[in-house]
C-alpha cells in the first residue's frame, strides 16, 4: 500500500497519545506536527541520530533520502531506528527510545531570577466545603446551597461547573473542592484533587510549558517542545504571510499552537500523576504574532506599516472557548503585548527580571531568540524593540546546525598553540553545531584570522576547505561552517545589534552607559558572552555588567500564575513600555549594513578553561 | 426507493431554511421537529387539513394511515396537499400554503399589561463611533483606539468582536457601531445596523419569540411555534424521564430547544429584513425543566423529591456557547427560577402583571398551560406552586382536540330551547375542538344534564352516542367529546384547582378572599371564565375580579430586554417567591379526588350572545 495515500494513526504508549499522520510524513515529522516530545537535534534531516524509536506494531517504509539506515521497503518491527527515516504504511504503535524522549523536568529548580518577588497569592483559589443536602423543608437549588457554603451569595458559577455540580454534591455527601477565580466558581469536584496552574511560553521556535502548584507557587514540572507551527516557516514573517493567505491557513496555525499547548498540558500532568482536568488556571505569553495566531485574531494589519496589533491589553478567555483542555471552567490569560511584535513574552521577562534593573541605573533586557526583543530602561521609562533575528544564532538554517544534544559542538576555542579546539555535549564525536557553538565558532574563526573583518573565509587558510563549490571551515569530520553560515550569523547579529544601537541613539546614549545588561532566554543562558562581544552581537562592556538569567519569560508567566500582584504589574509594565518601530527608520538600513562586519579584535582570549578536544584535522 | 432509508433534505424557500428529515417522518413531522412554522391544528393526524403544502421538486409517497387524500405511491408535484400525509423519497423543495404558514405578527400591539412599567433602559446599548486610523507615530492597537473612542479605557472586548474589529475599523474609515453590555463590547460593525433584542418564552408545548427594538423597547415582531421537544412527550415529566435516560437523550432535548430558538430568531429577523447577526441581546424564560434541558443541566435530582434544581438564580451565558445564533458576542440571559418546577416564565408573568396585584390586596396570578403555575400574593409575600395539568385543557390528548384554527369549535352553549349550539372559528364546518371549546363543552354538557356531577355521560340522553365501544357526546358530524375526554378534563382541572386550594389553605384563606385573579397565558386569554367556574377549574368569584391578560410571560421577557430595572426586579421577585411542593403533602390526594367532580350548577346561563349555529344533529 502506498504510504502517500495513507492517513495513519500513530499511537505512542509512553505518552498515551494517538496522533494522525499527514500522508507522506515521516514518523518524526508526524510527531513534531503533533507536539510529541521527541528529540530531533538536526530537525529531521537524518544526520544526528537523536530521534530513535521502535515500531512495535504496524508497517513502515523508508523515506527517499537520505536513506542512511533503512533498506528500501518495509522493515521488521522491534528495531531501534531513526524516526525521521521511516514513514507509516498504516497505523503504528511507536515506542520512543528513552534518550530520544525529551524529559519532563520535575522538580525543576527555579533559576533564582525572581524568587524575591514571589508571594503566593494566586487568582484561582481552592475552597474545601461541605454542602448540606437538600430537604423537603429546604429544597434550595444546588447552586444556592453551594453559594451559602461559600458564604458568597453573589458568586457566579461557570456553566460547565454548574453542569457538574449536582453529581459532585452527591458523590461524597456534599464534600467538594470548589475552585474560585475572583467571584466565579470555575470547577467543583468531590474529594481531593490537584490544583495546578499551567504556564506556557509560546515561542516562535519552541514552546515551553510548566506546571505550578497554585497553593505554593512552586514549579513542579517543566517541558519544552518544538512549536508545531514550524511546519509553516521558521520565522514570524513566514507564518504571518501564511495566515494572511486565508481563514483556512490561519486556522492551521491556530490549531498548531493549540496542539503544542495541549500536548504540553497532557504530558506535564501525565508526568506528575495528574490530568488536564486538574489544571485550574492557564497563563500564556508569546510575541504579538504568536498571540494573534493563537487567538485567531486577524494579522493582515500587523504585517504592514504601521504594524498595528488587534489588541495589546491582557486577554482573558475561557480555556474551552480557545480549545485548551483544562478543568471545566478554567480561564486562559494571555499576558499583554507592548506593541509591534513585542509581546507578552517580553513583558513576562521584564516582570521576572525587574529586581535586576529597577532603580535609576540604565539597563538593557534582551531576550535572544528567533525574534529578539530588547528593552532599554532608564529612570522608569522602558523603550523596546523587536528584531527579526531569525533562527541562525540558535543553529537553525546553519548547514550543520542542530539542537543542543549529544554530539553537538557547544564550545569552540583556540588551544595554547592557537589551534581550533572543540567541546561537544556529552563528549561524543561531533555531529553538528548547536547555538552557543555557532557564536563561538564565528568568534574563534575571526580571532584565528580564518574569517576576515567583512566575514570572508580566508582562502589560504588550511582549515578552509571546498564545500559544495564554496568555502567552508572544517570543524570536525563531517562538520563544517560554510561561507553561507558566516553570512547568516552576520545578518542575525547585525539585526540584533542594530536594534540595540537605535534604541540607544533614540535616548542619546552610548553603549558604555549601560549599567546592567540582562540576557534572558534559554538560548541566552548558554552563549559565551565574550564570543558574543567578539562578533559584535553584544557591546563591549565589562563582563560584570552582563547577567544571564535563563528563561525569564517562563519565570514571568509563573509569577503571574502565582500572584495577582504580578499580574497587575505585568499590565503596568506593558503600558509603561513604548515600542519603537525600527524598520521604518531612515537610518536603519545604513546602520544594519555597518553592523554586518566583525569588530576589530581585542587581545586573543585565553584558552578555554574547560577541557576541549583538539581538532583531529587541526589548523596548522 | 424506500422512504424509510432516506435522510432527505427539505428546503423551504419561503423561509430560506433547509432541514433534514428523519427516516420515515412525514413532511409535517419533519417541519415540526425543525421548528418550521407550519400550521397543524390536529397535530399531524390527517384530520384537520390545515398543514397544506406544495412539493415543487422531488418525490414523495403517502404515509400508511389515515390516507384520506393520497393514493399509494408517488404523487405528481405541484398539488396542494396535506403535509402530514406525505413522506419524502429524497430531497424536496416544499412551498407552504400561505394560510398554513404561521404568521409573523408585526407590529404586534402590546396587550397593555405592562406599558406603565416600561422605561427603555436596556442592558445592551449602541455607541456610534469614529475611531481614528493608526499612524506610525501612534501605532496603538485597534482595541486601544476603540477604547479611547468609547472613553472607556477598561472596556472588555469579546473575543469574537475583537476578531471582527480590524476589518470593521477599515471598512468605512473607522465609522462603526459598537454594542456594549455593561463594560463589555459584544460586537462592532461598520455603518448602520439594527440592534435587536430577542425574547423567548420557552413553553412546554409552544415556544413564543419576539423581537424588540432595543432603542425604544417596542416589540416589532412576534411568532409562536410548537416546541419541537413535543416529539419526546407532551409533558415535562415525559421529557425529564427521557433526559434522565442518558447524555444522548438529554442532548436530543437540548438540541430540540435550540432548534426552536434558532428557528424563531431566523424567521423573526427574516420577516423584518434583518438577520440573526443583528440580535445583540437575548432573554429566555421557561419553567425549570425547560430551563435545565436548554442549559444541559442535569435533571435527575429535579425529577424526584425533594425536587431540587441545579440552579435558580439568573444565568448569563454567551449565546455562542449555548448554541444560539446572534451577533458576535451577545449573551443569553435566562430569567431566574423560583423552585420546584416554577420557573422564569412565571417570574416573567409576575413581573409583567405587577401593577395588577401590588399593594395590600390578596391576589392570584395563574398561568394556565401544560404546566400551570399559580402564585398567591398577600401583603408582599408570594407563595407559588406548579401543577402538571397536562395538555387536555388546550385540546391536546382530546379525541377531537385541535389547535385554534378554522373549523375548530371555540364556543359551545345552549340555545333558547336548551339545545347545544356551537360556534367555530371562521364559521367553517366543525372539524374539532380547540382549548376554549373544550372547557365550554364540559361546562355546557354538565349544565344540560348530559354529564353528571361525577363526570359520567348520561346513557339515556339522545346526544350521547356509542363511540369505539364507549359513550360520547356528539357535537357535530364527526366531532365527539368522549367519556375519556371528560375524564382528561376532570384530571386537568382538578390538578389546577387543588393547587390553588392548597395554596389558599396554607395561608388559612378561602377562595372568596381573592381580590384580584389574574389569568395569564395565551390560552388563558381565550377561555370563558364562566365556563371555567362552571366546571370548577376557577373558584366562583364575581366576574369583575378576574382579569385575562394574555401572554404575560412574554411581556415580562420584553421588559427584561428593555429595562435593566426590570431585570433586577425579576431577580427580586424570584427571591421573594416561596414555592410550595404540593405533591408530597399528605392531603393532596384527598383534595385532588374531591376536586374531580363537577360543581353543583348555578342557574342556567343565558344563551350565548354571539351568533351560534344550531347543531345539525341536535339534542331533542
Amino acid at each position: 500500500m502506498a504510504a502517500d495515500a495513507v492517513q495513519a494513526t500513530l499511537y505512542f504508549p509512553q505518552l498515551d497519545r494517538a496522533v494522525r499522520a499527514q500522508p507522506g510524513d515521516s514518523i518524526f515529522r508526524t510527531a513534531r506536527r503533533n507536539g510529541v516530545r521527541i528529540v530531533g537535534a538536526c530537525g529531521g534531516r537524518g544526520t544526528c541520530g537523536s530521534c530513535i524509536v521502535q515500531v512495535t506494531a504496524g508497517e513502515v517504509e523508508t523515506v527517499e533520502a537520505p536513506a542512511r539506515e533503512l533498506e528500501a521497503g518495509s522493515v521488521a518491527p522491534k528495531r531501534w531506528l531513526r524516526s525521521c527515516l521511516m514513514r507509516p504504511c498504516g497505523d503504528l504503535v511507536v515506542e520512543i527510545a528513552p534518550r530520544s524522549l525529551a524529559p519532563v523536568a520535575r522538580p525543576e529548580p527555579d533559576t533564582g531570577a525572581d524568587d524575591e518577588q514571589l508571594d503566593a497569592d494566586p487568582l484561582v483559589r481552592c475552597r474545601e466545603l461541605v454542602v448540606p443536602a437538600p430537604t423537603l423543608a429546604d429544597p434550595r437549588s444546588d447552586a444556592g446551597r453551594l453559594r451559602q457554603a461559600l458564604a458568597q451569595p453573589d458568586a457566579r458559577i461557570d456553566l460547565e461547573a454548574l453542569r457538574a455540580l449536582p453529581d459532585a454534591l452527591r458523590a461524597d455527601a456534599g464534600r467538594v473542592r470548589a475552585w474560585l477565580r475572583a467571584d466565579e466558581v470555575i470547577d467543583v469536584a468531590p474529594g481531593r484533587r490537584h490544583g495546578l496552574g499551567l504556564g506556557i511560553d509560546l515561542g516562535t521556535t519552541n514552546a515551553a510549558g510548566f506546571l505550578i502548584d497554585l497553593d505554593t507557587g512552586v514549579r513542579i514540572a517543566g517541558l519544552g517542545i518544538e512549536n508545531p507551527q514550524a511546519a509553516w516557516g521558521a520565522d514570524v514573517i513566514s507564518r504571518l504571510n501564511h495566515a494572511i493567505g486565508g481563514a483556512a491557513q490561519a486556522a492551521e496555525l491556530r490549531d498548531a499552537a493549540l496542539v503544542a499547548i495541549n500536548a504540553l498540558a497532557h504530558d506535564l500532568t501525565h508526568a506528575v500523576g495528574a490530568s488536564v482536568a486538574d489544571i485550574v488556571d492557564v497563563v500564556i505569553a508569546g510575541n504579538t504574532v504568536m498571540h494573534h495566531l493563537l487567538l485567531g485574531l486577524p494579522v493582515r494589519q500587523l504585517g504592514r506599516a504601521p504594524f498595528v496589533a488587534a489588541s495589546h491589553e491582557r486577554i482573558e478567555v475561557k480555556a474551552r472557548e480557545l480549545g485548551v483542555r483544562t478543568a471545566a471552567g478554567a480561564w486562559v490569560q494571555l499576558l499583554p503585548n507592548v506593541g509591534g511584535f513585542v509581546g507578552g513574552d517580553h513583558v513576562a521577562a521584564l516582570l521576572a527580571t525587574e529586581r535586576l534593573w529597577r532603580g535609576d541605573a540604565t539597563s538593557v533586557v534582551m531576550d535572544i531568540g528567533t525574534n529578539t526583543e530588547i528593552s532599554l530602561i532608564r529612570r522608569g521609562a522602558i523603550r523596546c524593540a523587536s528584531s527579526p533575528s531569525g533562527p541562525a544564532l540558535e543553529g537553525g538554517h546553519i548547514s550543520c546546525g542542530m539542537r543542543a544534544a549529544d554530539g553537538a559542538i557547544e564550545h569552540v576555542g583556540l588551544d595554547a598553540g592557537g589551534r581550533l579546539a572543540i567541546r561537544t555535549i556529552g563528549d561524543e564525536p561531533a555531529v553538528g553545531l548547536c547555538g552557543s557553538g555557532v557564536i563561538d565558532t564565528l568568534a574563534t574563526l575571526h580571532r584565528a584570522g580564518i574569517v576576515d573583518a567583512r566575514g570572508g573565509l580566508v582562502a589560504a587558510h588550511p582549515a578552509v576547505v571546498p564545500h559544495d563549490g564554496r568555502r567552508a571551515a572544517q570543524l570536525a569530520p563531517g562538520v563544517v561552517f560554510t561561507q553561507a553560515d558566516v553570512r547568516a550569523v552576520q545578518l542575525a547579529k547585525s539585526a540584533i545589534r542594530t536594534a540595540l544601537d537605535l534604541l540607544l541613539d533614540a535616548q542619546g546614549l552610548q553603549a558604555a552607559a549601560i549599567d546592567h545588561f540582562v540576557i534572558a532566554g534559554s538560548f541566552g543562558a548558554y552563549i559565551d558572552v565574550a564570543s558574543a562581544v567578539a562578533i559584535g552581537l553584544l557591546p563591549d562592556l565589562p563582563a560584570a555588567r552582563f547577567r544571564q538569567v535563563g528563561n525569564a519569560a517562563g519565570q514571568g508567566v509563573r509569577l503571574a500564575l502565582a500572584s495577582r500582584a504580578a499580574r497587575r504589574r505585568a499590565d503596568e509594565l506593558a503600558q509603561t513600555c513604548r515600542a519603537l518601530e525600527l524598520s521604518t527608520r531612515s537610518d536603519f538600513q545604513q546602520r544594519f549594513i555597518a553592523n554586518l562586519g566583525l569588530p576589530a579584535q581585542r587581545a586573543p582570549a585565553p584558552a578555554a578553561a574547560d577541557p576541549v578536544h583538539p581538532l583531529e584535522a587541526r589548523a596548522s
